[in-house]
């Protein structure tokens, strides 16, 4: 795994600047790498590969040209070290919430973290957009947001003898609930329920066999029904009203809110930005991937143009041309077709010797 | 190395044909493969892989998406591997001499070598050309053709006991005259001579120390010189005229001449074939990589467009394209994307199984 610069206090000023580090962002840096241009690199998720290794981590791939298989997680890994010669600077779990342009025509990029980044360049790689944490929808629930109400949570100290309710019936769920029961004694909350509209949960095999050894215990209880309503007392959430599927009501209390419903991708601020878009996608010149605002450029699935494939060899050719275009902008000229076979230049990019002739 | 069909003596009748076997044309079967057609494919050359086998076999390509570093060879041998479940039909060695419509709107191509297919689609992956051996311009020299110059040979009983001179400088010269030393006593030549212009040969270390050991030992004559014409009679050449680098004259005697000035990329007769071309490139629609014709696509370095680079990554993504559009023209209806990581069909196509949950 890369390290991740903190959420930085100074402006940080770049030549290119890639948002999304799913594998067609990923090429995107290499690409940039090869003509000679380090790129910064945003993410919504703390990790690499975005919808990738989200949806189909474990899963084969078979259409990656020369990998005849490959799961989400191995082309992910592959993508970083292709590009780790061109040392991108990481800047993950952060949001990008503006993207405006400059007096001087560069581009200002600010993150919900706090992360200001000035760049010549910019490149769109969002696939389906950021992926975030689905929203419990429940009136009043959002004063209670980041006190007792937690999307995520860094900091199980926060859980620490408190009666903790996990609310979902998906993978992430059933995660929360065993990685809280697993805490050390001395850290573990008072109470562990999960809370899920019906008794089925959807996970691996394996960690529904190790909830249901945790509910025969009582380490972990199980309340089904539908959230109806929130109690709250003197500024504090202090329980939820549900609605059990025989039909009768109760009362679930709590000190801690986890809301675990799985990502969600959002679109979310890009839609924003003035850039032209087509049922919500952006279209860009399939000469450069450029989008109708100078010196942003879109590639991947976010895309659209006559023909648009969401695959990712496509991608993978958008995010080249992209970096061709972004190169000659930045230039102010056009510039030759150099081979990585054969090219000393590029090879001293890349930090590789030319194989000599056996 | 795949089984290749021999000339065919009736006519083969296919959905898809693919001129070139590179590895733009190997991923072009491969993706007409998930479409559910199965391709025949031609290439000039003997074996696959195209220009990068040719060109770069040995050398390392460092840009193909999540391959830090491969061998174009190595390159070749994965996409081969990659598009065996769909079986493609080979014919190597044959050069395309003509492509035509026929009455009922497909596609007739004809091989110098007498294969006749039929095609309902036909894709170019030709690069830049057939690679055909380079001619020795001679006046004269032509009558004498597949009777005493060669210009490839597979059965080298020709060899046996005669006179034979070898014409070249690379890699090509000095690997024929090595292999005409090394075979069995009693089928070798009465004497092998290797001519250049001047006394410097180009090819790898290992086989110019064992050229000179031959040379030393005397099993391998090396003659230096510029042909300045040839000598027959009766019908027969019976030798070449040669301008030395002291300016002397001499004579050669050979009963056989064996051309090796390696291989030239020809255009050849794609030009003939009545597509749209802009500076010896065809022009084609960067939705579908279709030209002017119906029912013929064209990809990778051949073809020609806004932002066009040729580079491997955009040759996978024109395919791609290809692909589809070619199985859309052939439905008569849109196709909706599938992919490999989840579609049952796709998979069933590819002969693998889902990957269960861990």
């Amino acid at each position: 795994m890369p390290t991740v610069a903190p959420p930085a206090t100074g402006i940080i000023s770049t030549d290119a600047l890639v948002i999304g580090a799913g594998p067609v962002g990923l090429f995107q840096v290499f690409q940039l790498g090869l003509q000679g241009l380090q790129a910064h690199v945003i993410d919504a998720l703390p990790q690499l590969g975005g919808q990738c290794a989200q949806l189909y981590g474990d899963k084969a791939i078979y259409d990656i040209p020369a990998l005849p298989s490959c799961s989400g997680h191995e082309l992910v890994q592959r993508l970083v070290e292709q590009c780790a010669p061109f040392a991108p600077q990481w800047h993950l779990g952060e949001l990008v919430s503006s993207l405006s342009k400059q007096a001087d025509g560069r581009l200002e990029v600010i993150t919900a973290q706090g992360t200001k980044l000035v760049a010549r360049t910019v490149f769109i790689a969002a696939g389906v957009g950021a992926f975030m944490p689905r929203p419990l929808q429940l009136a009043g629930l959002e004063a209670f947001a980041g006190q007792q109400v937690f999307y995520s949570l860094d900091d199980t100290d926060r859980l620490t003898g408190q009666h903790v309710l996990i609310h979902g019936g998906g993978e992430a769920a059933v995660s929360q609930a065993l990685e809280c029961a697993s805490l050390p004694a001395a850290q573990r909350p008072a109470s562990i329920t999960l809370q899920h509209r019906r008794d089925a949960f959807e996970a691996p095999a394996e960690m529904l066999a190790h909830l249901q050894t945790l509910r025969q215990s009582g380490e972990v209880q199980v309340v089904i029904g539908q959230i109806t309503g929130l109690e709250s007392q003197a500024g504090l959430l202090t329980g939820l009203s549900l609605l059990a599927p025989d039909g009768s009501t109760q009362r679930v209390g709590l000190d801690v809110l986890l809301v675990r419903l799985g990502l969600l991708p959002r679109l979310g601020p890009v839609a924003d930005w003035g850039l032209a878009l087509e049922r919500k996608q952006l279209q860009v010149d399939t000469a450069t991937f450029a989008t109708n605002a100078p010196g942003i450029y879109a590639v991947g699935d976010i895309i659209t143009y006559p023909g648009k494939r969401k695959l990712l060899v496509c991608g993978f050719h958008e995010a080249t041309l992209a970096a061709f275009a972004a190169a000659e902008y930045l230039a102010g000229h056009t510039l030759a077709l150099e081979y990585t076979s054969s090219s000393r230049r590029l090879q001293q990019r890349l930090g590789v010797q030319e194989t000599p002739r056996p």
